[in-house]
């Protein structure tokens, strides 16, 4: 397969020690690599080192199936790094799961339609039907499973293996109103996206929006994470916010609100799918 | 006393029902009131109609002395309102507690020395000598008032002295780092302003810097609201927010946030000088 | 027709005096309309009195049909009112202009779809062929006009004939890339929305992202206005702006700054569609 | 001289080409150099590659005396590159040049006095003399000199020997109502900071809070830069902005934006104090 045209990126987070920059991008420098982006980030609380290059393939010394071998044993051992290598030509696939609510849905169909992103979406999984008509004007398989307290573990086997035949990469939450068993969230760690509508750590759980009205802020918010067991506390990835006022009932809360949700989620995929988001510690480093 | 110049201002609050504002329209045009600003909000979940109100008193037919009888007993009693009536010729008068953080204070004595607040601040009070310095160039008398757990209540009730000799209408807390006895907020509802140096409800209580870095959130704020006798839970009156990133350490998360606290809290500040502010099951109505 | 869970809706602006708004809510509590929303403001500098009242049908004393008589002759022309009356039992007709970017036209699409706006699109015009499959998914009649120098004024005739035919009430460029004509404009004066990829007055015309990157801004904007003949200089409704950086290319400056285009486009659209903006003076009023 | 607790600031700009970090980053860990900070930036338009690194002096093999020659010698020549090299224990010193308002001042000094800024105010310059007082409060020298159409060369001239006598290194404009010649900025190339009431390059020149108001934005700004000979239009180091409406007159709007202006100014002054800020042509890169 020619690399023309294809980037490779590396993720890397090791203990921080002196040289590191100057090894890798030595390696790249004596090898062709053209750098293309390059971040680094030192957390000095922890002493960990971050790093996020991305160079041209073409012309490169080493081939994309000799790569990973290469750098292991000569940068990723001697460092004790954790890494993570993608090609540009490898498109990321992405499964949608969702429940009743459908501007997150529009967001994100509408971004892969006008080929914003580089992403495949071969299905949708939802637990009810309402949203199986976008998902047909969108051409898009659409997988009705509804959940229970008694079928919630083999519907989530059902969902398992669906998103296994699917080769899918991660999955997006965009309103999917069902908790995550800690078994499902274990196969797929920091590759579920979800969106929560409030400035988390501020009103977690349910009913953000009425919580929001009650307490009488003045500013609300929607924040996009990585899903972990502990509910609506994994890995930050985007926030944003708005300012309302006393004039704001709940229903124009959550007007204004789905409007941040979407922008807020989009975000966060499209920073997921570039490959700039490392996690460590429960929190992340996003690159931009 | 001339009321040249002088307007008056007022604010209401009662069950709502037609013709208030018609009512009270008609009775200011009936007698000569120019009004400069009218604000009104109708709370329909709980059917409280809010209003403020503000006309000239020159060539008012009602003079400042006999208009809260003849407003008392015409309108008040009739449509069960609470309500408050000022004149912009009576400065307000403040008091400022702070502790050891100038950031605020700065920032509030600006904005009095340059003219844009129509206010007198009679007395500081502080539980450290640090901020003496800043009082005396700004020429304003400092009573430093330590405060243990043991002599708490006596040291409040010298607060309390002090603030009743100078005929303090208002308390700004800027970054006071001690909690207020339920007995000393008794003498001021609505009348302390607290600065809250995060996103309320998120981070309440100390050290919210930390637990933001902590929490790795993308956004952080401060809060200035009323004080209750429930810790950081008094109705807002005005919120700010700065976005941060994994960059930030908590050092810089303090710098960000300290230009939020001062912002948001000379907001505040202005609101209440302004009588902006309605206060109605734990949050605020401000007019703008 | 019945009314029930029709609203009225008044829009009026007129020289300020004292006792319009005693006027007009005593008329409402006269005839028994609950008032829902009451908004009002003066411009004292021109001395202009604007105000939005929108109230229950059901019940109110005075028919749809007789309304607009009984208004005009009784208080239109006393207080020398500029007026327009709604009822909410009417659904608004938009028409879409677009040309070959999608970003606008799926959040407009969405919104539609999912019932979160009270609107009927029965068509969509474009001088390009690019985005009539999107139109198909959605099932929107697409007419394909192209434009030249040459057949300009014949091919706007067409869209005039299209629009009457469609009994459209407002027309929303969604990134439409041809300058309508005067003439044009004239038949949907403060009916013509359009969405600028800038924060205007900054950057007019053509390139608006290569224009930002050129100077260095640190912030970019996008600006929703109604069209006149004077390019982009028309009544603004809605702008909103994000934070950029030294790091941003032309291309991230595009991609950021379409997210403000789609939010900042809906925004406008609601509050028209809300009946929430009144033009005076190449200025808007916008309730909120 | 001891270097303990000395930093090293280097910033650097030069034609990019690989090897440059990686060549840098190998003589600082050659030489026991504890990095503290190190960003770069690369302009792929131009392929110019920008860095800035801050490293411990404590334990460097190489003097701050030395340290010049050797590193123009082994690196500045090979590279091409443009340098400046700063270290942390010479405070930089600041003029203020200001005219009547206060708001930009108090905030500035507010910063100095607390110990927040790592810099030394020798003097301030005034066109009037309503900023005495203040001046006197902080103990810092003031200087009054009267501009008139008649007197301006020579009164910049005695304001240039000021400036020589107390060795200042930047100058601020703090709300400084005078256009400097281009004489005079000649000898402060990118290190006269000024800030402009406006989100530039909207409403360059005077009086832009009147122009945001006759245009009806609902945003408005404000824009910290370095002040070149052509008006408003120099290198912007940083923006911000707050959400206004058709409630604002002209005189809302200057009391929002000075909160504006007191925040941005001051966040430019840090990053400048910070040595964060470098120049390229006229757009600004600033390390976060």
């Amino acid at each position: 397969m020619s690399t023309n045209g294809t980037n490779a990126i590396l993720l890397i987070h090791c203990p921080d020690q002196p040289g590191i920059i100057s090894s890798v991008t030595q390696f790249l420098a004596d090898y062709q690599g053209n750098v293309v982006d390059l971040d680094e980030h030192v957390d000095r609380d922890h002493n960990v080192f971050f790093m996020r290059v991305e160079w041209e393939m073409e012309n490169f010394g080493i081939s994309k199936e000799d790569l990973p071998d290469y750098f292991r044993e000569n940068y990723a051992d001697r460092y004790n790094m954790k890494w993570e290598l993608y090609f540009t030509s490898k498109k990321p696939r992405m499964a949608l799961f969702v429940t009743k609510l459908s501007h997150n849905l529009f967001d994100v169909l509408g971004r892969q339609q006008s080929g914003d992103w580089n992403v495949e979406i071969p299905l949708m999984i939802s637990n009810h039907e309402h949203l199986r008509d976008i998902a047909d004007r969108f051409d898009i398989p659409f997988h009705y499973i509804p959940i229970t307290k008694e079928n919630k573990k083999e519907q989530e086997k059902r969902q398992l293996e669906l998103l296994k035949e699917n080769q899918i990469d991660f999955i997006v939450l965009a309103r999917y109103m069902q908790i995550l068993s800690s078994d499902f969230i274990g196969y797929y760690t920091n590759k579920i996206i979800n969106i929560h509508h409030s400035f988390l750590p501020a009103f977690p759980g349910a009913k953000p929006y009425h919580s929001a009205f009650d307490r009488g802020v003045k500013i609300i918010g929607a924040t996009s994470h990585y899903v972990t067991s502990d509910l609506d506390a994994g890995p930050i990835i985007e926030q944003d916010v708005v300012r309302v006022s006393h004039k704001d009932s709940v229903k124009t809360l959550i007007r204004k609100g789905q409007d941040l949700e979407k922008i807020v989620l989009s975000r966060a995929i499209y920073a997921h799918l570039q490959r700039k988001v490392l996690v460590f510690n429960n929190k992340t480093v996003v690159f931009d």
